[in-house]
């Protein structure tokens, strides 16, 4: 099983914390680009891997989502959705990504937002995820940045993002709200190329960094433009 | 037009020196990837855009290709490979990849080797790089990596590469065998947007690097993992 690191204390309290966490989407500095992404909502079935605290899977639904699924490894996160959820046609369950089974055409968007750079066992699950949609369906993913996760020191050195092992594919272990977080770094065309091998067709890939009306209301994000911090990918079965 | 540094005396004579130029094919690092990426030449049209001295055109008749057509705006180039062609069938022209103006459904392959990070016009020349392909038509090029073109101050600091200016694209000016050779910066995403804009479905992205094998014989190759130095990719009409 993937390492559970939200249900760890200490990070799921500094994971709280965050503006993703107590403001939901409007807190996510990338989320006006995955939006654009989406396709029309209207009477679709939506699944979310890695639903933390089930901001999208409200999102969908109040957006015209007809059934919402969301899942995640943290029994927090989990439980934190399942409270402040009220809809009964969104639905939350434990699931662990790495062996994740999943019924043949159920869904018509697949979406999974920060989730997939914990996950070993990527290939397996596009596939699976691919065999989830129906034909036409979408599959709409952010990650961190590969050159985000590269480095062996990935830390600011002036204005410079210093870039190493960019091409080094495996895991890192990074401080970041816990000691010893495990990422999986893999390279830009290694996710491209997983999907184009599960046979989905491409149909954007967006480098994320912050507008410049971002900047302007939050100059300390103009350093995200230096090396962008997400990588964001829709494909379609 | 495109500045043509090629043509430069100074720049000339240093390019000629290259494992590239002496050696050909033979000498480029990347070579076996993406002739692995090729497609069954026999009896194709092919298109190399920056065509050099020749090398591909050479190759891709001697594969089986029927018809060979190199273009390049540097003529101190097309007369070096003008002079080392003797086979009737590839022919050499000079043309500004800028205004070029392609004939409809007239290639089975374009091909284009570290040439297109010097070109403004991206957007206009995959328009009629697609059109002059046949339906199911292969495009296949190299540019340098973005990684590569973007930062203010190209030059490894110890084992890393400082990132700065990812997100920033346009012209870097850079001395590289000539002072103020302008190479254009573009992101991976918009490479891989322009192609899905302009219709192709995306084959295969591979960000090189040198192999162990490689590496074993060129030891100097060996910091080329850090951040890799070319983007290939293949797309399909």
């Amino acid at each position: 099983m993937t390492q559970n690191v939200y249900d760890d204390e200490g990070f799921f309290a500094g994971y709280s914390k965050l503006g993703r966490s107590v403001e939901g989407l409007a807190g996510a500095a990338e989320w006006p680009v995955l939006r654009a992404l989406l396709p029309n909502l209207k009477g679709k079935r939506v699944l979310d891997l890695g639903c933390g605290f089930g901001w999208f899977c409200r999102y969908v639904r109040e957006a015209g989502a007809a059934e919402v699924v969301g899942y995640d490894v943290s029994e927090k996160m989990l439980e934190r959705a399942r409270t402040t959820t009220t809809d009964a046609t969104i639905s939350y369950a434990r699931k662990d990504l790495e062996t994740l089974e999943l019924q043949p055409a159920s869904f018509d968007l697949v979406y999974s937002s920060l989730t997939f750079h914990y996950i070993e066992g990527l290939p397996r699950l596009f596939g699976q995820i691919r065999r989830a949609l129906v034909p036409g369906g979408s599959f709409i993913f952010s990650v961190e940045h590969p050159i985000y996760t590269a480095p062996s020191d990935p830390k600011w050195v002036g204005d410079t993002w210093p870039l190493d092992r960019y091409l080094d594919e495996g895991p890192r272990s990074t401080d970041w709200l816990a000691k010893g977080v495990i990422k999986q770094h893999r390279t830009i065309s290694t996710y491209l190329n997983l999907l184009i091998a599960a046979a989905y067709t491409l149909r954007h890939v967006e480098e994320w960094g912050p507008t410049p009306e971002q900047i302007a209301a939050h100059p300390e994000w103009a350093s995200e433009r230096q090396r962008p911090p997400f990588l964001l990918v829709s494909a379609q079965r």
